[in-house]
């Protein structure tokens, strides 16, 4: 019998996976580890995929759009900009165009760049290509080191901004100081940017080598679909649906996510909504609560929990993350960096649920040292 | 401004992608080219569906389950045979899963052996992989090279069976006759097992270097939700989890998929009645029509029209393509090969558009060379 893990490829037999966040199964959690939207997608989604079900679900025994041709569509005459559907490419989420875009550019003689912290998929999607990783590392004022991206001689450069976890903006006037001398494909991976006060698309036109990344999980209230895109130069485009799944996007997600892009006026109203919670909560933490919190254009906040002795570090954050845990609050930590080990990401949920995080944290300072229930 | 497609790895920028059969978006096709099948899947799917939506659609803002884990459960219960949901990767359609094989085990050190002909999406997977492809021929007598299989070097070797395009289906004793020398990773993708005699899932106890592919696409009527899965021993479906995205999977594939493996009654009759005219319209083709028809154990024939004049060919075979496509007749040929050219490859459908089909070849045959109408 053939020894299987000889037979893996040497860089996948030593991958480590990369690790979603909680997905608990059984109800009764305040769910804030994965920075869901707290309230349901546009009404027209449900119409939407009860019209391709029909009575039957007939139209599903046939293969979707392999394209996603009306999605593509649906994407440009949203962002307009000159956009057409030709400068879009639709992913199985936006981590498949990640994937897509490192498989198409990136190995060992032509480098992934990234910051650190920003989303963690991007070593790991670098390992299973056993690619090469260049990592520029932010200190904790989080501000943006133009010069030495501008520089990188990485072959795509992939920039979260909103960044992820600390939910930091950079402006459009960064990026350009960037794209004025960096030579590489830069990918700005725009997840957050409906929350954030500016986004690179107008700049779109000005620079062939920009790929912006967007996704429906977060400002669509639609993690559960799998939808994301990008936005680029036809070329670039091109190259991506080569190496994409030829239906990576199956029916039932193309009809919701038309759907729910179409609905821009139900789409503004949520987003200000959760902007409103999300500012609220800031004022709370770093205001009432003296936590030093970043400032956040996100859907989420990267708060520096300080307990009732007024320290702060490695270990409280951890004692305030099991604390919530055990009362069935769930937020995130990222233990494996000093530069973010203080810290707790907290997704922004209903005010009910942040008021639910409110009182539990009120509780931890309380009784810090108290056992879980 | 950086030339773009220099910034693509060579291998990408000369790479062609798959050809997916036309989806034509327009009705009144009759549309025998993709193998969907031409029944509604299982009206559990449609319940399914509509409870996972709700009123609603408020599930979709949350992530959906990262391993698919209760279809994993599905899937091993169905078939039994010892296995567990550890041994079980659900994929974004069997592609997906097909593509995590390749990225896990082929490279250019490691061939990814396969058969012409077979499913053509093979090469491409290597071809994104900067892999290497070691082909092994078949003659138009279809007997499988069991010696020349049991003899590669290919570090992971891909069967179809029953193969596409002719529908030809290889006996487990030919299977492990190839196990029983072959040492690298053997991949038996039964797409179509679902209407054939005999499938390897009992094999897989014994051979630990088995893994088999499925779909939900053909058999369960479901091509547009893109679900498959692997079969596999557990350290096999460990290495496959470490390259899946962690989120392939969306919520509303996954409840789709989960209710239509419970519905075997449904099922079942599903596959006889495709079966049944199957039969029928092969005895049409080999017998009435005399036209040279693989014995198919899949749900779609592969045969070798006649003209009026008696002829077979490449040429005669577009000119059938092309008469039937004017007539809004859709089936698929695959021209680019001399064992190939001169046959189509017709899905099965319902007995009315097998009907249909038939008058169509019956126009031809007293029209040959009849204009497009």
């Amino acid at each position: 019998m053939p020894d299987l893990s000889s037979l893996a490829l040497p860089h996948i037999a030593k991958l480590h996976a990369y690790t979603p966040g909680l997905q608990p199964t059984e109800s009764g959690w305040v769910k804030l580890n994965t920075n869901e939207c707290p309230y349901p997608p546009s009404p027209r989604v449900a119409e939407a995929l009860r019209r391709e079900i029909g009575a039957d679900g007939a139209a599903l025994r046939l293969y979707p759009n392999p394209k996603s041709g009306p999605l593509r569509d649906a994407v440009a005459r949203l962002h307009g900009h000159g956009l057409s559907e030709r400068n879009v490419c639709i992913g199985n989420g936006s981590d498949d165009i990640l994937n897509l875009l490192i498989r198409a550019f990136c190995t060992q003689d032509a480098a992934a760049g990234f910051t650190f912290p920003s989303y963690s998929l991007y070593p790991v999607l670098v390992e299973i290509q056993d690619g090469r990783a260049a990592t520029i590392d932010f200190d904790r004022s989080m501000r943006l080191p133009v010069e030495r991206i501008a520089s990188s001689t990485a072959r795509a450069f992939f920039l979260t901004s909103p960044n992820a976890p600390t939910g930091v903006a950079f402006s459009n006037a960064e990026l350009e100081r960037v794209l004025a001398s960096y030579r590489g494909l830069f990918v700005v991976d725009e997840a957050y940017a409906p929350f954030a006060n500016e986004d690179a698309i107008p700049l779109l036109a000005r620079h062939a080598n920009l790929v912006i990344v967007r996704t429906l999980s977060k400002a669509y209230a639609l993690a559960g679909i799998r939808v994301g895109y990008a936005l680029a130069q036809v070329e670039i485009i091109d190259l991506l649906d080569r190496v994409r799944d030829s239906y990576n996007v199956n029916r039932l997600s193309q009809a919701a996510a038309t759907a729910a892009l179409g609905d821009t006026d139900y789409h503004a109203a949520m987003i200000a909504k959760v902007k409103a919670t999300r500012d609220r909560c800031l004022a709370e933490f770093a205001g009432k609560r003296g936590w030093f919190t970043y400032p956040s254009q996100s859907n989420f906040l990267f708060t520096e929990p300080k307990n009732a002795r007024g320290e702060t570090g490695p270990a409280v954050a951890k004692a305030a993350y099991d604390f919530l845990h055990a009362r069935k609050v769930l937020v995130r930590y990222f233990p494996s960096h000093a530069l973010t080990a203080p810290f707790l990401r907290i997704s922004v949920g209903t005010d009910a649920e942040m008021d639910v995080l409110s009182a539990t944290f009120d509780a931890w300072l309380k009784a810090p040292n108290a056992p879980a229930p």
